[in-house]
């Protein structure tokens, strides 16, 4: 009961640990005036991978912060001639941690890469894609159980320091974003 | 309705031509010992970008011909300076051929830049983000109607030449795929 308790207690503070860099990352994101979401990749409890939305900056909007990530990993792993059933094998010991639960895109791209598991800060109403729209981390997802797709099922955790998360988001669409459509547009205080 | 029988047949002459340009993609992918899955991009009757499955060569599961062509497209754009804004306008005249049905990720990929038009070949069965699994392009996708999401809807059309299309994959899975688990590969034959 103890030991369990220590080990939950450990857990926790690795995630919180960890999240932070996710927050670091998206705190960047922010810096570039992209819109604040990061990420990190963990294996034996050590950063492998990190990224930050670069929508802005790339104007391609499907540059989210896992896709980052997952592409700089497997351009170090292609570099060092990791074989594709490796590559396989890393992926399903490997943690994500991002400031936002993944958006349909992201979850689908997480599935067919077979990561381990996510943690993320908060949620994403409009576009989440492991509970809030869809639920593609899970078998339950419409006709994803059949034909050997559910080992691609990853463990998935919401909620981790999810105000902080909000904090740089909130942060982001307050200084006005610079994409957004420009009847919507917030003006920026005049100092 | 002579005209419109003529603007039809104009109307099928370029699926079939574009198709043949992302079957042409295709089969350098299959060349490659990629699955072989090609697209192209157009806009005003021209290509502007196409792209195959690359994701044998990269070890990246997600580097599907969709993800390739936009991307390819993307870093062209951003060399020329062109705007987000205009980013978005741009690909909201634009038409992917694609020689198999995008996959959920792919779907939500093509939704997410705001592409205008879909052709494809084959369905996607097992993964379908535009039918087959899932209806990513539609309104009627989960909750994705509200809050103006609906803009980012697509028209979708399938079966344009599936046979070819399914014959490249057939030949793909017949000479043996690299990189299928062990057990299942089918032997190369010796001639």
């Amino acid at each position: 009961m103890m030991a369990s308790l220590i080990e939950e207690t450990v857990q926790e503070t690795e995630s919180v640990a960890f999240m932070n860099l996710a927050l670091e990352q998206a705190k960047l994101a922010l810096d570039s005036l992209e819109v604040p979401v990061g990420c990190v990749i963990i294996q034996d409890q050590k950063v492998i991978s990190s990224g930050r939305n670069r929508t802005t900056e790339t104007r391609n909007a499907t540059r989210h912060a896992e896709m980052e990530a997952i592409d700089v990993l497997l351009q170090q792993w292609q570099k060092i001639g990791v074989t594709t059933e490796e590559v396989a094998l890393r992926f399903s010991t490997c943690i994500l941690y991002v400031t936002c639960e993944p958006c349909i895109m992201c979850a689908s791209a997480l599935s067919i890469i077979g990561i381990k598991e996510v943690y993320y800060g908060c949620a994403n109403d409009k576009f989440g894609g492991c509970g809030s729209v869809l639920s593609l981390h899970t078998k339950s997802s419409g006709k994803l159980t059949s034909d050997g797709i559910s080992k691609k099922d990853f463990n998935c955790t919401g909620g981790i320091m999810a105000a902080e998360a909000i904090n740089l988001l909130r942060s982001f669409y307050e200084q006005g974003n610079p994409n957004a459509p420009k009847p919507h547009r917030t003006p920026m205080p005049q100092i």
